[in-house]
């Protein structure tokens, strides 16, 4: 029996090819899928489309030993998954006289009439075998044809569920390759994505022709730089260890820049040394105008750590509500290292905070001038041991400027607490 | 020349193939494909996957006449758009200097040497049309061969975007098929889903008759209900009107619950608010920790009237920083009415701003009692000419309790300035 090894995910429904609908199913479905070992080789989405639906399936098949479909299972016109899928497959449809009784036993126990319309739920090509519907009238189906399988699910994630989560544990476990694929998110800052890619692409050679390879994906987002890891083995255990291992390369490989290897977000790895440490933590925003708070208490149980924050875009509140000297301000302008380290130390001392961050910067669009453009950021932290300051000059729109200050402010914090 | 009527979109990238990861670009795309006119037939995702990248591009250009690939243009072994498209146009690739330069000085402005593996990116097949990035290093692609017309774009949408929003203007316009679909977002907050429905149910009806119809759809989402309307005319001054002329049937049947009726957030139509009457706000904030103040200041010029702000979680610091009685608090608790005003009013009185806000509740997960659950929230804000407060319960997870409250605070600011 060909065991099914790769999928294709076919979500059917004209609304998803609009601008405001996803296909959200296939994110569960690929979660089922990888579980058993399958892994998910393409996705499409096409619309309530007899054509456009035919071609994907007839391509799918010819690529993949297993096609999941969802929608298009109604009982109304547009539903033409079933009928266009079994003449795909070559089958002929018969009207299965028990299903009919029980979607008519469905609409009877709410005391309503069966809609003639609802006996197109119990065609059922021949040969195939029903999914029971737990939740719904329209019934799922497994077809097979040459050892490849098409099963057809029903589009509402609470339908399709259960009767996913039911294969998962019974036909799909035996035809899969009897494999896991686990996975692993390493997270990087302070590094761009071609340069932490050419710190591990030493590492891709050995993981290829490791007893258990490992798989990479780079990705880069704002302010950071994600490693996606995978390993598949017949021991779940055995693909575990061999990540843990891969990810210890790229530890070494890239040192402090490495802020997570499991998948956890900054500000989450930040309040753990916090906590670790018995610390707390007092911030004094201008440019990121509180968002750097706001990421620490996303958080739960920062409330335990996160001391006082303000937010002082004005010259006047440094000086009144942080202590920054007028001098200062004057001598060396709002966006200085010597005015991010005084908004720290005022903020610190006025909190009774152990460590404290200081951000003064233009976010823009306007304020910015030619010695200090839109972007220009000073960060400051003070811990109970040092005090270090930095400027940074980020790219791209305000929120994106002010995304980056986060990071960078967080970042500091981070490199400090991990300090030996 | 051919006309591009139908297009398929193409999402290049092995992590949109995990459990995690979904292709939100083709959303955007999909939105600025239909205000030409230009129908979405079919989306499809792949993996970083050269022989699946160049047959799903085969299917695609046997369907429409426009494909559009995101992502798989960066620096690395794993993009391969760029060359498996040029592979399966049949054309080949030549190093561009000049873009190449280009990539580099984008690299030496900010004091890095290019790494070598970046000249990638400046590979050009030999015909193709190059679309400038200002946002990031790789250079998008319009490739042209019998008439069907692909175009390659980066990932990350702060990219993508308005590489897109400039072809729209251009190429992609004069080669649509000459019709406009308009879209407006109208914003809604105060009232759920179903409650939008039946407001605006009876217009569907006429709507539907009208010399231009127009169509809409009710999406919900955290804190906010959007009505979608679009209408499709191949004079977009006359769909233009039309869709005014909705929109002011909307208005008027569902009234103040309407902040925004051209898609502007909440915290923009605040900001005007401020300006409009040249006042300042400040904000004191306790469990949405940051997060009213950080959507405040992303508007830009938002400098001008965000006076002032604090973020203060423990009782202590409401006394200490706000002067809200500790007899108060211990009297209604610290989520309380009463303590939300004198957050508010304390507030307003130190940072000599004319609005406030004051917001103090639970966002949890831990904290909360059977009288003040999780979810608990009183906001307060106080104008030149009232002071009101109100408690909400909110439901959902921290971050969903701290956005909800940020949005109900700024509501509450709106719907007192828009106060006759």
């Amino acid at each position: 029996m060909t065991r099914l090894s790769r999928a294709a995910i076919l979500a059917v429904g004209s609304e998803m090819l609009t601008p405001s609908r996803l296909d959200t199913n296939s994110l569960f479905v690929t979660e089922q899928l990888n579980r058993l070992g399958i892994e998910v080789a393409l996705k499409m989405v096409v619309g309530d489309d007899r054509d456009e639906l035919a071609r994907a399936v007839t391509m799918m098949l010819s690529r993949v030993e297993l096609v999941v479909c969802t929608g298009g299972l109604g009982p109304t016109d547009d539903d033409v998954t079933r009928e266009v899928v079994a003449e795909v497959l070559g089958l002929t449809l018969a009207e299965d006289a028990a299903m009919t009784e029980r979607i008519r036993s469905r609409f009877s126990n709410r005391g309503l009439p069966m809609p003639e319309i609802n006996r197109r739920q119990a065609m059922v090509p021949v040969g195939a075998t029903v999914i029971e519907n737990a939740h719904g009238s329209a019934p799922g189906l497994w077809l097979e044809r040459a050892g490849r399988v098409v099963v057809l699910l029903p589009g509402p994630p609470r339908e399709l569920q259960p009767m996913l989560r039911g294969l998962s544990e019974g036909p799909l476990r035996d035809r899969g390759p009897g494999l896991s694929i686990v996975r692993r998110v390493i997270r990087i800052t302070g590094r761009s994505e071609s340069h932490t890619e050419e710190a591990v692409r030493g590492l891709y050679a050995d993981w290829a022709v490791a007893p258990i390879p490992i798989a990479a994906t780079i990705l880069a987002s704002l302010g950071q730089v994600e490693l996606q890891l995978s390993a598949r083995a017949t021991d779940a255990g055995a693909a575990e260890a061999a990540l843990a291992a891969a990810t210890a390369d790229v530890s070494a490989a890239i040192g402090a820049d490495v802020y997570s290897t499991d998948g956890r977000p900054l500000e989450e790895v930040v309040g753990r040394l916090l906590v670790e440490q018995g610390l707390t933590v007092a911030v004094a925003e201008s440019c990121t105008g509180g968002l750097t708070t706001s990421r620490l208490t996303d958080v739960p149980g920062s409330s335990r750590y996160v001391a006082q924050a303000v937010v002082t875009y004005s010259n006047e509140s440094k000086t009144s509500l942080l202590g920054v000297p007028a001098a200062m301000i004057e001598e060396h302008g709002a966006v200085s290292e010597p005015v991010a380290r005084a908004m720290a130390q005022g903020m610190r001392d006025r909190a009774g905070s152990e460590v404290a961050i200081g951000v003064t910067g233009i976010a823009g669009p306007d304020g910015g001038s030619p010695a200090k453009p839109v972007g220009t950021v000073a960060i400051a932290v003070v811990t109970p041991h040092v005090i270090r300051s930095r400027v940074f000059r980020f790219t791209g729109g305000r929120d994106m400027v002010k995304f980056q200050a986060s990071q960078a402010a967080l970042d500091m914090v981070r490199r400090l607490l991990q300090e030996p």
